[in-house]
């Protein structure tokens, strides 16, 4: 039979010592049937390493597939962290009945359960190493061979007081190259860099790549160690945070919450849709501009002819400016301090783009509609509009950034709409003012 | 003098034992003859530490402040690959000048110069630990201690054959973890994940955000070992990447390789610019489409009144469409077997999204103009721009995918202008045929 074969041919796979990601992935082809009987061949930790491997989606419809039974024995097995973010996603119930078969890792997982997602809490470990200050050095490697296998990581040793307060920390490679008598104490670095449990997963990533970390502890209130970050799972909120700030400053929406190859086509147009109302609303109002000077374009109809290339270089402009200040943010190039600073320059830059593209599109209007007016008509409207882009492309994002809102998310449709209503009045309301040269 | 107080307050935060990441920062706050000042004052260790550091702007303009001499004894005691990079910034005559200074490294840095700087041999350093398969743990740790003080990373131990060939790779929790006697060939996993010397930056931080690595090991043809990458970097790339990819997706240029906090505003709209001119020449075609069906503006002014909303929404879909495609490549999401199933739903999603804005508009147009026969060109018109959005802002980044251009930087103006073109020949040809119920 071919299904057995494909089966087969995975778990010869998995003898030869195949990485756990590249299993995931060809578990991805298999049908539910097919993963249903090739998890039944595996051991626990075997399905444990795949399934920590695979998409969350994929995740939960395997452990819906599988006994209760056997669901707990894998989770067991997996990395407390990833267990619960797997159990994150799972009804209520269905937590309270696995939870009630795990046993050991219960308490730890409902524990971890308690922290938002995306905050420090949310992606940290509880499988690290603390040892106590007042140790040698050597005893401190004989304890890590016992628990090197049961933790995640241990190229940092935390070191920890009598109150289990977060003291100090010691590189596995400073701790093998010290004399064997040493303290832990006498050897640790005492600045260590750690983060508060409610701390945004964002901050803490900028924190990690700015010191160049391979992890961080975090403590609570009392600077007590609750739990590690690895880098990895750093890497993830890297690109998951670019990849928001990516959909939402091109107006694309909330659509990483999905899987964007696997999701419904109506799950994914209501994702898209509320950015394209606002997009539809702020359209008509830039469109009653129009309206409101019917009898100008009326006299001359010509002026029809540049509305796309005003609105789309205002419309590029603003995205430009908007971008770079709220990227520039999210990497730390920018920060708050410098806003001013860099406000003033941006509007320089408003101005010298604004007459270069003004002089340009006056001359082409000028000689293209063969009337001298139009240009000057067009290069004002050019200039003013692509200056107001840069302006509240830039202002707008530093406003909401100020009140706490995500400037991503105002780059798109509301920079759009906002340049797209002033650059149409000032065209229209210039040529108002030159129509008799214009006629 | 308050000079002297700046300069001393740094030397004391440095004997408290700050991080250099910190007083980089604290240094950037200091003009040409303070960082002068402030630089003589220290060993050249610490130098080099807080040199590292910094931007590359300023690691160049303080290097060129300080005497050759000096600039080489510091250069000698940075981590190799950050010297090669500072290097690599540098005039030729000023790389000669400094490598004949340095010697001992010289050889090693102008080995890591050959390599091009966005890939696997630009970013690796060569200061790792390679130890011979047949030597027993309890060597190997003895090793480590000697060698550790000088390597960047020893929490992998690579193995070499004799014809220094990589065949495998232990932990260093491993290490520690295993029985004094044991060879490391007993214990070293054979399948180590290496990437070529000449592989793309971006394609090996996917890989090492894939596998979970904190460093990968560069080699040869010959599977030689030539470097190692470690992890911090790989982030370095990630968000430079993801950097690379928000420009371009929102047509903001080539804006990264420069300091935007402070290049000049010359420089600055040199790199903007040439995007607003593929923006300047859309607009105006699309405007001559317009021009096109002057005749029919004549007759039906109100028509102009829905030119920005069906600008808008065809631009806002089209960038949606590309936006999804281009960041699900970057992140591996979405792979080339996939791209015909994307671009089919891709397609379904359009119709259903244009179906329901052009509903939409439909009555919002007839009501608002109390034209029926108008809501019906203008809801048509929406249909087909929102559905043609949706397929143009897929299949142009498709198009160039597969012939090797990057696709984010066709999303900008490109699908801008192919989208606003179609969209308004779509609405005043409709608009043309209905001519007799609109006026």
């Amino acid at each position: 039979m071919p299904i057995q074969k494909t089966i087969q041919k995975i778990i010869a796979k998995i003898k030869e010592g195949i990485h756990p990601t590249d299993l995931a992935e060809l578990v991805d082809e298999l049908n539910d049937q097919q993963r249903k009987e090739l998890f039944e061949l595996l051991s626990d930790e075997e399905a444990a390493l795949i399934i920590q491997e695979m998409d969350e989606m994929d995740q939960i419809s395997l452990i819906r597939l599988l006994t209760r039974h056997r669901a707990s024995s894998i989770l067991k097995e997996m990395a407390v962290d990833d267990a619960t973010d797997l159990l994150g996603e799972l009804s209520k119930d269905e937590v309270k009945e696995l939870l009630s078969l795990i046993e050991d890792e219960a308490e730890e997982i409902k524990g971890l359960l308690r922290y938002r997602e995306d905050t420090a809490g949310g992606i940290m470990t509880t499988e690290f190493i603390a040892l106590p200050e007042d140790i040698p050095v050597d005893e401190a490697i004989t304890r890590l061979r016992e628990l090197a296998p049961d933790t995640e990581i241990v190229y940092y040793v935390y070191v920890i007081n009598e109150q289990t307060k977060l003291t100090g920390v010691i590189s596995l490679r400073d701790l093998i190259a010290a004399a064997n008598g040493t303290l832990l104490e006498e050897i640790m670095l005492r600045n260590v860099i750690s983060v508060p449990v409610d701390m945004d997963q964002e901050e803490v990533a900028r924190l990690v790549s700015r010191y160049d970390l391979l992890a961080v502890p975090v403590v609570d209130e009392d600077q007590r160690l609750l739990g590690v970050i690895t880098v990895d799972d750093i890497i993830d909120v890297i690109e998951e945070e670019a990849t928001e700030d990516i959909y939402r400053l091109t107006g694309t929406g909330d659509v990483e919450s999905v899987d964007i190859l696997e999701a419904s086509v109506f799950s994914i147009v209501r994702k898209r849709l509320p950015w394209l109302i606002v997009c539809l609303l702020g359209g008509l109002l830039s469109g009653s501009v129009i309206g409101a000077f019917e009898h100008t374009l009326q006299a001359v109809v010509v002026l029809a002819v540049f509305i796309p290339v005003i609105m789309d270089m205002g419309g590029n402009v603003g995205t430009q400016s908007s971008t770079l200040f709220v990227r520039g943010l999210a990497t730390g190039e920018i920060k708050r301090k410098d806003t001013q600073i860099y406000f003033l320059r941006e509007v320089k830059i408003g101005i010298n783009m604004g007459l270069i593209n003004g002089l340009v599109i006056a001359v082409a209007a000028a000689l293209w509609q063969g009337i001298p007016m139009l240009g000057v008509v067009v290069g004002i409207a050019m200039f003013a509009t692509i200056f107001l882009a840069a302006l509240v492309g830039t202002l707008i994002p530093i406003i909401f950034n100020h009140y706490g809102v995500d400037p991503a998310i105002t780059s798109g449709p509301f920079v759009t709409s906002v340049k797209d209503i002033t650059g149409l009045l000032i065209y229209f309301y210039t040529a108002t003012l030159f129509m008799q040269y214009l006629i």
